[in-house]
């Protein structure tokens, strides 16, 4: 990577970041779509029972990425934030620091990044979250990010297998 | 412009945003060179007497843009923040609410936009700050924004003009 990126993403901070590494069995090029096409990431975005109710993204740095999660008991939860740096099959990240067109968000959190490599039939899939300190980290490990997180990663693989 | 900035930048929200315009008599091109050479920069940045004791500018998104500024009195005060969005001679989007690398700052404040266009010799030259909220944007305005913004576009003028 060329990219100012490379010193956080290759070498993340234990203190601040909260990472995972996966090596799932559907080809990068699947991956990408599922991630950038809101009919294919509402079906497995968020772990079951909850549901996305509605997305919108528009691929480009500043450009809107936005879901709104519905829990089992009917309660809606959105989620609003922009694009930074769009590479397709290879890199994708986005922030909620930063609603679209860049403006500072009143409740900024995390930005995340999500890292693709073609490994023979299959995929080298790296998800990162960067957060401010170590606060933010803990907060969001607390929270359930590892659970969720691989969790949906388990459904995109089998969304994307039962297409 | 075709960025999804173009909303935010074309309408500036009163209640959360700070707008500068000026037509100064010097090119776009020196205008641009002044803002994205740390040379030039330290020269006009702050208004005088407080000056520029150091700057880092990595020109392109999540690349590092840092200044610190001493007061007469020698305090350093360190701004740290990435740029979002480069265009030359035509837009330089940055903010402090995330550092190098996209990394979610822990003290985040703004974005700013400088927007350049050509007429005639001279140069149509906008400056916005984008806040999270009306909070934000009334902090800044009390911290001598129009003041500061306009001295320092007085100063960057002047020294173009001695080069």
């Amino acid at each position: 990577m060329t990219s100012p990126l490379a010193s956080n993403l290759a070498k993340p901070d234990p203190e601040r970041d909260l990472v995972i590494e996966r090596e799932i069995d559907v080809p990068v090029a699947l991956v990408w779509k599922a991630w950038t096409t809101p009919a294919h990431l509402r079906q497995w975005f968020v772990p079951k029972p909850w549901t996305i109710t509605a997305c919108e993204m528009d691929l480009r740095p500043g450009g809107i990425f936005s879901t709104v999660m519905r829990s089992p008991e009917g309660q809606e939860f959105p989620n609003l934030g922009c694009y930074l740096d769009v590479v397709p099959e290879e890199r994708l990240i986005f922030t909620d620091t930063l609603l679209p067109g860049f403006r500072p968000s009143p409740n900024p959190f995390f930005t995340a990044a999500l890292l693709l490599a073609s490994n023979g039939s299959g995929t080298r899939y790296t998800a990162i979250a960067l957060h401010g300190d170590a606060e933010g980290r803990k907060k969001h490990e607390q929270m359930g990010f590892y659970d969720g997180w691989n969790t949906v990663v388990d459904q995109m693989v089998d969304f994307i297998k039962r297409q």
